[in-house]
């Protein structure tokens, strides 16, 4: 049994966050706009699965005063992971796991250069939720976590995480290849993330629109043809299962589409910039995935840039 | 000397065969929502070569009641093109040429599979202009026409019309490839209508933002490997050229931007689909011109739905 600390106790932080605690296991938090509503109320947890309300939090507001535990999880938005390096390294010891539950690729990669000693994990949370209010999330609809090692030597590590997360509700699948599992994950979040911005539409639009649905299958292809030549070999009947699944799903609208509509960051860079670098490095362009990247990048900059509309 | 009937007369329409009336060609308009303005108070064209105000004009309202003409002006969208062809069909004698001012690919070819007895150019119009109110062009910019014909055979009707429109004041270049100038204005025109649109910004932002101005070049140098593959050999150097021309230009909306903000159809088809279609006939795929094609009939198809909101 481990300790956790969770960074960002978001949609996904204070959902996995939350489950561990109240199955027992040791959990501080840190929070920023939500800490005093979490100090004074606890979090609650509205979940298909059972809701719940944890009410004495061990929620802290700096990242220095945070005791010290075994599992690092990282669950703030990869827009943050520049600021991430200073702030999570006063509270780690050398055995400090460092386990990350964000989407796009290298992320691990980036932490193990910054941080050589520590064990860095991997994971892929397959899960519909939304924070409804301070210290309030609202779990929609699926939960699966997926568990990796960057290196084989922390499987044991990875399989005790696992176990924690069984153990309180959570279904988890352990993974051998981490970077396998990255690049199958972008093979739904690099079409339908970007797409829905530049199109202003939800999943099921996308999914019922002939000429929308032709640009999602090119850019599945591409992905596919990106992962091959980084090594990772993926079979073309997952395009057509991710497109099935979609096709099934609850009109919905990805995180990068709520970020764009919500004036956050988009998460620009470990889902786009990265996987495009490394397919490319590896002697394959993922041209539309490009111009689609290039699209966001626009959108993003005449955004901040207050700038908006076409007339001036 | 030609006898001429302006088939729409809209900022293309009104302002050519306004300077041919007004230097005293027989010019005769059909008119569709400006007609009864037209027949009362004539046409008006504000202009920097020159104001003028044609007070009889020849205008109908029916296709039927026009008296015929050696050169029919075809000045409408690409979009009335199916429609096109039964409107004409009565008014055409053997002998009258039918002189295209559209933009596209194919669209002389067409007219030709319709109308096999039936003399066919085209003019490619490099003018900004727009109708600033009923039987009221404005004039604003350039206005230069380019001329050629379908079969060589017809120079000597192209050079005709040149010397009408050149003595009336339009500046005229003769062209003996009609094919290749087709596609020399779409190397403008496919880039910037459908990025202005998807993107929603006029051609300044467009060039002033990196990841946009990216995305511009690449559609160009697909453009040109796309032309290569249908014969038509356009120099590298033409693509720079483009982005340097389009960097003078006082900030623009192009004409497929005009289209889609005043809820009119975009001409995708001739533009966009004629053009993918005829160079992967040839063996090249124009992906990111593709990409942009499927963007944008999402969005027509969005439109028309009335369901351009992502929220449902």
């Amino acid at each position: 049994m481990k300790s956790y600390t969770v960074i960002g106790t978001g949609a996904v932080g204070g959902y996995y966050g939350g489950r561990l605690a109240e199955n027992g296991r040791t959990v501080n938090f840190l929070a920023r706009s939500d800490y005093r509503q979490i100090r004074d109320n606890g979090i609650r947890v509205d979940s298909p699965r059972g809701n719940f309300h944890l009410k004495d939090v061990s929620v802290y507001e700096k990242a220095k005063e945070l005791p010290p535990a075994d599992v690092l999880l990282i669950a703030l938005k990869t827009t943050s992971n520049k600021m991430l390096r200073n702030l999570i390294s006063p509270i780690l010891t050398d055995n400090t796991a460092i386990l990350v539950l964000q989407n796009g690729l290298g992320m691990e990669d980036e932490f193990k250069r910054w941080f050589p000693e520590n064990p860095v994990l991997g994971g892929m949370c397959f899960i519909c939720s939304r924070k409804a209010g301070p210290g309030h999330i609202h779990h929609q609809d699926y939960g699966l976590i997926t568990l990796g090692c960057l290196n084989e030597k922390d499987a044991d590590l990875r399989n005790a995480v696992g176990l924690d997360m069984e153990e309180s509700g959570v279904p988890v699948t352990l993974i051998d290849d981490l970077h396998e599992a990255r690049w199958r994950k972008l093979l739904w979040n690099i079409p339908y993330n970007g797409l829905s911005v530049v199109l202003d539409a939800n999943t099921k639009r996308i999914m019922d629109t002939a000429s929308s649905r032709n640009i999602i299958e090119r850019l599945m292809r591409e992905v596919i043809a990106g992962a091959g030549a980084c090594g990772v070999s993926i079979e073309d009947e997952a395009a057509d299962k991710m497109l099935a699944f979609t096709d099934k799903m609850i009109p919905y609208e990805p995180s990068m589409k709520l970020d764009f509509d919500n004036n956050r960051t988009m998460e620009l860079e470990y889902m786009y910039n990265r996987p495009i670098r490394e397919a490319a490095d590896n002697g394959y362009e993922m041209r539309s995935v490009w111009m689609l990247y290039q699209q966001l990048l626009f959108l993003e900059e005449s955004r901040f840039n207050g700038s908006g509309q076409a007339q001036e």
